[in-house]
């Protein structure tokens, strides 16, 4: 089993990656951190309670950075995106259970240090946490397995701008710092992930299996659907951002990966949060980052598919 | 016929794309205007007026700009890539002719109202000649037909930095101006021209036609794909840059282009002088440029190939 610690800002495709990941008997969920960016930090961290709790699951949520490192609060609304609950509007109580004490940075410096080399971090939101973790602990960056991170467009557009991917735009300066660090990075950026179709067709199948927990996640992502459908008519599905970069943690041969030098944009306005990667046949730098450029995507969501439900409800619907 | 001015920074692959242009008689060339880029404007009148002797053309050469619009003259070194002289070592004497009194932008705007909605302009160079004309007449942008431009690289890297090319890099705000004014624009980037190659061998038979010509253009092309294998190692060529943008002037079909909203970033460091395209399904803009992403590469080479040495010289190499 592969240590993860999963660093979410839920959510609706954090919440499937969260049921993705909690149902894959490969990976040791150590603790699962949160962060602003789809909602506050305070949504997230709720969210992800609830989430986990319709999962049975009883991971440690561990709630993080509330803004970015240097700019005030994000002010970019996703509520077209994820619902006014963060959840496509399925949010029905508050979780019974509480998050955890502590800090979501701490907590990954404390995990990296009690498995040295052993911890991947698998990140679906903006890079704040991580970001801090670097910053606090020099040998922490050499401390982690890999970092899986949801995030970037280093060969497609963007989706905040023409060219800023959500995660990285909500903290820039974060994602800069992380990609200068040193740490083994996985870029799951949307040059893959738009590659991923979940179609509706699926999602409403999901009723079909009778459980309270796929009534929930076919409730959030019919909604999730629904706004993908505004973005990007006839596309009748959404594609799996987040999930994906859970799949990769537990199978990474779902992509084919490039070393590159990658720099994140921080300057003005046009290329603002911009994954910027040096493509050229003699780059000026070394690699920094292994991007993502391809995905065998129908294995992938054949996998996902096969997990997100739980054993039990996959085999109702078979 | 189509009446075209030239705008050139003569250097080697403008001295080709001259060649080409004074051999095919679908083009009646109303001047060549000369801009600082590849060498100073000085060298790159000189150079025009020597190219155009070898040529036996009278076309009028014009003098234009000598620095970029905002900015000091630009300090980086061509020499490695067109030599001390722009043209590869082969310039053995000064013109005999001299250019043109008056400026390239002047001369770019009396040709327009001369001959309204008639004239091309190619510019294989900087877009500062252009910029100040259209700065010099509101009205200039709609009296031209429209604007080929040599420059950008919108889908692929760079050749100044990892996403900049010479062109644009030479002066950003110039092209920028350009992209805004409502110039019509077909842009030849290296998005199409890197997908052209000139093999060494053609270069090295150009020499068994035994005119000056044909040894004057094989010296200085020699020299470009010397510096081209240090590039891109294994090349055994060079790219046509300069030559695709006035086959575009003679046949559009050479190239297949995509309207789309481009602008240039004149901020920072990073992205400075990229030509910045909104590739996306619903994009934030009405498209400005016609970016040039597919070309018909191997009948381009042909149709370059049987006009650069002059029709004698290849019948005589037939």
């Amino acid at each position: 089993m592969k240590k993860i610690i999963l660093d979410v800002d839920t959510g609706i495709d954090d919440s499937l990656a969260i049921a993705y990941a909690v149902h894959s008997p490969e990976l040791d969920i150590l603790g699962v951190t949160t962060c602003f960016g789809n909602v506050s930090v305070e949504e997230a961290t709720r969210n992800t309670l609830v989430v986990l709790e319709k999962l049975d699951s009883t991971a440690l949520v561990i709630p993080g950075a509330g803004k970015p490192l240097f700019r005030g609060p994000t002010k970019g609304s996703t509520v077209e995106v994820h619902g006014e609950d963060g959840l496509g509007g399925v949010l029905e109580s508050e979780p019974t259970r509480q998050a955890e004490r502590g800090h979501a940075a701490r907590f990954m410096r404390e995990q990296a240090r009690k498995h040295p080399k052993q911890v991947r971090i698998v990140t679906v939101g903006p890079l704040t946490n991580l970001a801090m973790a670097i910053m606090q602990d020099p040998e922490f960056a050499g401390l982690v397995d890999n970092v899986i991170v949801m995030g970037g467009a280093v060969t497609v557009p963007g989706n905040v701008t023409p060219h800023a991917e959500a995660n990285i735009f909500a903290d820039p300066e974060a994602a800069e710092y992380v990609f200068r660090s040193g740490i083994p990075i996985t870029l799951v950026g949307l040059d893959v992930t738009m590659q991923t179709l979940l179609p509706l067709t699926e999602v409403r199948a999901w009723r079909n299996s009778g459980t309270q927990l796929a009534d929930f996640l076919a409730g959030m992502t019919e909604f999730y659907i629904g706004a993908y459908q505004q973005m990007y008519p006839g596309i009748e599905g959404c594609a799996l951002h987040d999930p994906l970069a859970v799949g990769v943690a537990i199978d990474p041969s779902f992509v084919s990966a490039v070393p590159m030098h990658v720099q994140v944009d921080v300057e003005g306005i046009l290329s603002y949060a911009r994954t910027v990667g040096d493509l050229r046949s003699k780059p000026a730098a070394e690699p920094n980052v292994k991007v993502c450029i391809g995905v065998d995507a129908e294995r992938f969501r054949k996998h996902f598919l096969s997990r997100v439900l739980g054993v039990g409800a996959q085999m109702r619907t078979v």
